[in-house]
């Protein structure tokens, strides 16, 4: 009786319980509903009545989706829009398939560190800090390294096989600036994009706005 | 005339401020509407107009309302799901009540550290760290110790008489991780229950899935 | 046909990313829409596809708007009510026009530290500690202080012309508590205020809870 | 056989652990070492082996310790200076005694949101919110009540008795700034500080730099 | 001419910015010092000028170097305590190897988020939330799972060949609790572990105690 | 007596506070010692008792000491390295004057979002967001502007005058990323730098290497 007692109580603390529950710190989790308004913090919360266990899982990361023939290479992303579980969890994931002489450009992450795996092949990796000092070395297939946010930096497969990375991030959505993308395609006209880049070839940057869908 | 005009100035200028008046680093307070979508900050707030001082105050918190018979405990929750105010803050408290061999068992708090303070008699107080040292001392009515976020800690009523506690948490919903509710009040299979708690014992693990709720 | 490919691809991806794009760790930006509820982390975010490049500027930040004869001043004030833009990036400004004895009474802030730069005229700041120590002294155009916060600090001009100072603050919405207004301009009864504010002088406080716009 | 193989890696895992053993997100915890140089984040940390259970311990902390004749009170204090065990853990607390007609004045706290249990007697407590709201009530023994950081509050017994409450805030060292003691008991002159109080009686600012220890 | 001016300059302004240059916020970077004392942020930095570009790689890291036999599994860790440059990062990573049968047993990470990618093989996968919800299911090589902070979970290789996963975490120096550890190997006296953990067979807990390096 | 009484307490208190004294949430302020270790979270703490008003105070921020050439513009910054006493306020600034054609290149901050005052002249500025969005317009002398953190921004004094504008940070030290410094101003050797750049002409990346110091 006892025991049934103690059942009962139980599972009306538990009931007590399942009101306080949801991101880290003040909840266990805040799938992303991204039908709701976001707020500084990220996405709303999905409720938790509907939150399965396949709401936790992203099936098949290890298999890209998105292809950038520009760069040779292909991504499959875990950031909070595409992996709403990650939504307030300062945590997410990409993962890289760099073919034949494919690359990341020269990029920074905006909102967090990378730490990164390369799994396949051979990968010359390299960032700048703020004071212009260069670090870069080649890497091999089961070293990992660091690049803080915010930093300029690149992955280049330097060897004669696809090579492939899985990088994870500080942030639910540390996003992805192309120096490249974020100079020549958008609506800037070429004359602010020449002054700024201290390029001053037209040709040149035409061609630029031409590779990554600039207007102007 | 002057005094006037002054006082409707500032009028203007609080109703101009009341525009910009709601948590702590953004916000005076933000007093959880438990009915809106949560956030990954918490919930969301209730509108400053329908705010009034009873929302800051939780009347009765050290009564508690709430038996664990198993604890021989009972206890007063003030997480931001039980007392909204919190909500934002980074701040709550429970007041728990031991009775005579009452304890709480093997738990951590996911979301914040705590501090808590002997109001009544006797317990013994412990925590064991990531590198797996034990840190436990028996305290008296009047003593206060500290336990750090994640780490497993109890308490136990050594004395011959009821003993009383109040604690505070650096999260406005710190939750409760009970090790034995974790692994065995809930849906997971007893053959894996057995393995990630290293149980051998068929009869140990039902008797206890039986006192914790679980099924399977 | 490679270049339209590529651009085709662009697209696709900046379209996979539009999704992923909107406060700093996890967000491009979220500028605030003030008609929607607030979360601990501020206010929600306006949508992207409605934000233009107008959202994030705030035409005319020093011209004052809002005079106040009682202090001989009068401000501009860009927190996150007045300037959505700021919500959830952590920085928000004042531009405020100290007339000849003008002056900014005992305040504090209680979301921000604040970087204040004179950009005409004399100034003399200050602040004290929580232990208890005054630091103040004289500043002329060009020169810039900061206060720390939640400590009490003060503005006053001492010299022969008007002077200006521009404020930023390290929250989107930092508030600002005159202690006199918290004292005097409120609800709060008398014998109450004489009590926590050391003032026994009845004429005294009855003045100051006429010039705050105090009532009770 | 087995067994013992395993005790040994056990050991040789936790001594691998041990080195990354130390507050809440990066440690298990940082006790506070206060000879050492202090970060922003605060005190540097104790080495985890000179730490023990008593660390972690503040005896005799519903014991006051300091008498605070003005106010009618006195309190024990377990901020990280007091208690260095707090530090990095973004909790702290304090215990007050109310004698008859006792108070706590008109305050801030710079760094923190305060949780606070009326243990005995009869309180009125109140704050008042950056848009000059007050918010007061009368608290008995067994309630509990929240004021927001930066927000003047005040507590006054009001019973016929000594009243008491403990506190608890979401900072290890929210530190107090009482507005009295910030205006009048420093070095600042009585000319700035008639100023920007709005006091014009000089036998008033006198007496209660006098009472403060103010100077000058 | 004004080249060499302009690299001069250049040169000029870099050493300014070379002062200003070291963790996310606040550096480019904060390679810990395991030498010097640490603070409740993490270790502090290593001197820019003796950082050089193999601090941020972690070579080997796809390849274990501490076995469990209890648990048939082996380990590489990259916490900040094993891979400095992750030090203030707020990120981190480990490699994990499940030989047949092998298993991570019930555990929590006091201080972050885990997001785990299972790269060979099949593991069962599961958490249990505050509110005694279990979340669990079978992923295969390729698949990706979040496990919330704070909340126990555990991986469980039920295929047939060895499985592997790399998982990364929201924090420097997340740690790891593990359940059966905390309860049975350390100091704590068997009677204060029976209570608190619910078992009251003697000869289990002697045999935990026993197989997790346990005294007392 | 009483009076004196009084004022011995209260050196007494103020004696106890002063060992709690010291950024923001634990302590009133953390002026950079830029001699000792750095932590993740900023320089080391001067000593208060070596502290007086004049660590607070930047004079003549107005007047820029560091020109760039290359950009027609000169500086005067006050992040933490120059600024102490901002270590640890997640605050600092800059001052900027752009001469005829003068100009910011294109460039992010890797710490911290801007709040912008255009103080004379005529600005051009524009931001691109991380979905390739340009958001730009032409400020005059009084506008203010955000850039968010991470993204790519510039102005361009677009006037027949020279223009000035103070800029604030959501950071005590935010750095600066020049791309074409990152790309061309260091030791990245040019099959690299031409890679990741998407630039051809070895022309045009030599005379950038030149222009901006890089090696190799």
């Amino acid at each position: 009786m006892s025991l049934v007692f103690n059942i009962l109580i139980f599972f009306l603390i538990s009931f007590v319980m399942i009101h306080s529950s949801n991101a880290s710190d003040v909840q266990d989790f805040c799938v992303a509903d991204l039908a709701l308004p976001e707020s500084p913090a990220g996405y709303s919360c999905k409720s938790v009545s509907k939150v399965t266990v396949n709401d936790f899982i992203k099936s098949q990361f290890l298999t890209t989706n998105t292809a950038f023939p520009t760069f040779n290479a292909s991504i499959s992303l875990a950031f909070s829009p595409q992996f709403p579980a990650v939504n307030g969890l300062e945590i997410s994931g990409v993962y890289v398939v760099l073919n034949l002489g494919g690359f990341v450009p020269a990029h920074i992450h905006p909102g967090g560190n990378e730490f990164s795996v390369v799994t396949k092949g051979t990968i010359l990796c390299g960032f700048v800090s703020s004071d212009n000092r260069a670090y870069f070395k080649t890497l091999q297939a089961g070293d990992a390294i660091v690049f803080p946010q915010g930093l300029m930096h690149f992955q280049i497969n330097t060897g004669r096989t696809p090579a492939t990375f899985i990088s994870s991030f500080s942030s639910a959505n540390p996003r992805i600036v192309i120096f490249a993308s974020a100079l020549f395609g958008n609506s800037l006209p070429s004359d602010i994009v020449k002054k700024i880049s201290f390029l001053d070839d037209d040709a040149e940057v035409k061609k630029l706005k031409a590779m990554f869908g600039g207007t102007n």
